[in-house]
């Protein structure tokens, strides 16, 4: 399966899950390093009924190959792929990351600890490991967010997603596959801290 | 694809998330102007089985194609597409619309602010966007009703959508697609003004 | 579409929704009124994944063709069929149902008034509409509790569903079609209702 | 439908509900008993897309046929086929029993009851039955966890399943669709559990 096939296959199954409803989301693979090109998906596709067209081949600043426009937030995924060599980069706009995002904005993030699904995340051998999601302000100058993106990707080496308030959640990998592996870990783990908020006020 | 065709595809997406339980929800698109003739569900039909047989056509206050009666709020989808000049106009009965159009009745609709995902909305540029979403009385006077969302839509030109009192969401497009997405961004909307009130009572 | 493709489909449709896990739940369907026959799911199939063989006939006390058991809950089914002159039963285990039947045992039954989707039950025409679903304590002994469906349904003759405590629903229709409708609507008006619970204790 | 098969249809059920995210959840079907074969997941692969490639033969201490490495929790597995005379083990990671399994963890286990679908549980025959579902803390050393699950079900030689705290469900049957059933049934009742402590809070 080539990597215009494997990110439709993943927008079918995101689609599914409600995490990218409307045109909500974006999706990008590295198809070349040097210089670097990007397949991207479309601004303004539906990521649920993603065609190959919508998949754009981006680099040296501009589309290389195929008609419209690159992602709005092309900047993020490039900022992404210098600073972490990711192979991939997916932003989803999921219900529990809209909402966490929100609630732990003014902690800069929030803390996820105990839980063997962690280890669903690369280089992580154990429920123990915490992983920090930090959290990002919205902003709709994309080059300003980029360049927050890149502060805090470099103030946190080593976490593997972030949040925007009230926007959605970026993550990446080495493979198109390992990205789609890591959204789907932290979103489980993302409705796993927020249903655990809610347990917390349960009588005993 | 065909307006028919659409209108088939998106009751199957929107039958998949339970937004057109029972044979609740009605669908239209407008296929002529002048004279004004609108595709409409069929009245009864299931939304998510929906085939060619249940899209009639409708004009000149009757059904010009197809047998059956069109849906009994056909007035409302009139009335939508005269105010707004809409191509489209979808209206789903979702949990979250039914649950929040009667908590926020006694103010006259609610807000929703500062989330990424309005940007879905057509015409919207940035998350600060605030949303209202007007709520009617439900009313099995349809006639009555159509008055009201008339008189709605005048005072509210820049709303998306409205929402029927413990019945469900109205929106529209210039499309079918954007109604379509309009729903959806809708939706997800709704769910998280919900959820975030729930948020609200979760211990630090 | 035969009777049992339509019961198979329904079972497809159920189980996506979860309202038929394990191999919870049974359908039935009148095939012949004098003398009755039934069509009725096997003892200990899954609903989701019925073929024709887990279809069975059932008259005269006894299966009449196919083979295997009926469902345990035939007795129900014939004493909901004689005393409604229903055309199809069917019956789910569905969380909100499992949850609600429990909440509100001590009080029989629960009230739901004031949804557009309540027009989705037989014979209902304004949201205005007062439903009463009463509660039976769950039993072993099906034909005790089949006494108790009897004297229910005698008490409450407009009444177009009951729930068994910690159990589920049974809703019945004139075709298999009505009564799937009755299912969707009735699991969408209990779900509305345990969420408009929840929202009861928001912060304003 | 051979063994690979089963286990094949079993993960794209369990994905479409969510039980197996990202790599999680593991898979074990007994193929011959003397000497002891095992059909197991290989470590690393998307329950909701497996393959028959990702099936392997697992025996006498190491994977028999097959490429790659037996999933990391083979011990377990082993250990419950030793126990119980099980023909299949099913491990998933669910939101609600990763919920429980920590809100119960202190008091070892959860007590179900009352409840119609307990008779989905092999051997059950009445909803009065009590199910008691013992938690264990998890642990990145498998051959300790295995001993201490040893321990567990020489313990609770009538429980039906256990959790790992914060990690998962594992349940178990004399057949690859009774250890399925299995799964169902106890997803279900834990959600109903979780919900049950939600409404205790409702306004009355």
């Amino acid at each position: 399966m080539d990597v215009a096939d494997q990110l439709i296959a993943i927008g079918q199954r995101f689609d599914a899950r409600n995490w990218v409803l409307g045109t909500s989301g974006n999706f990008s693979a590295v198809v070349g390093r040097d210089p670097l090109r990007l397949a991207i998906t479309r601004s303004g596709s539906h990521k649920g009924m993603l065609t190959r067209e919508d998949i754009l081949e981006y680099g040296d600043g501009r589309v290389l190959s195929g008609s419209g426009t690159s992602s709005a937030e092309t900047l993020l995924h490039l900022e992404v792929v210098a600073r972490r060599g990711a192979g991939s980069v997916l932003h989803t706009h999921s219900m529990w990351s809209t909402l966490l995002s929100h609630r732990y904005a003014e902690l800069g993030g929030l803390a996820i600890k105990g839980y063997e699904m962690l280890k669903g995340l690369a280089g992580v051998t154990t429920h123990e490991h915490r992983e920090w999601v930090p959290i990002l302000e919205n902003d709709q100058d994309v080059a300003r967010l980029a360049g927050e993106a890149a502060r805090l990707l470099a103030e946190h080496p080593d976490c593997h997603a972030f949040l925007l308030r009230r926007h959605g959640l970026y993550t990446w990998g080495a493979t198109v596959a390992e990205a789609a592996r890591h959204v789907e870990i932290l979103e489980f783990l993302l409705e796993s801290v927020a249903r655990s908020k809610e347990a917390a006020s349960w009588r005993s």
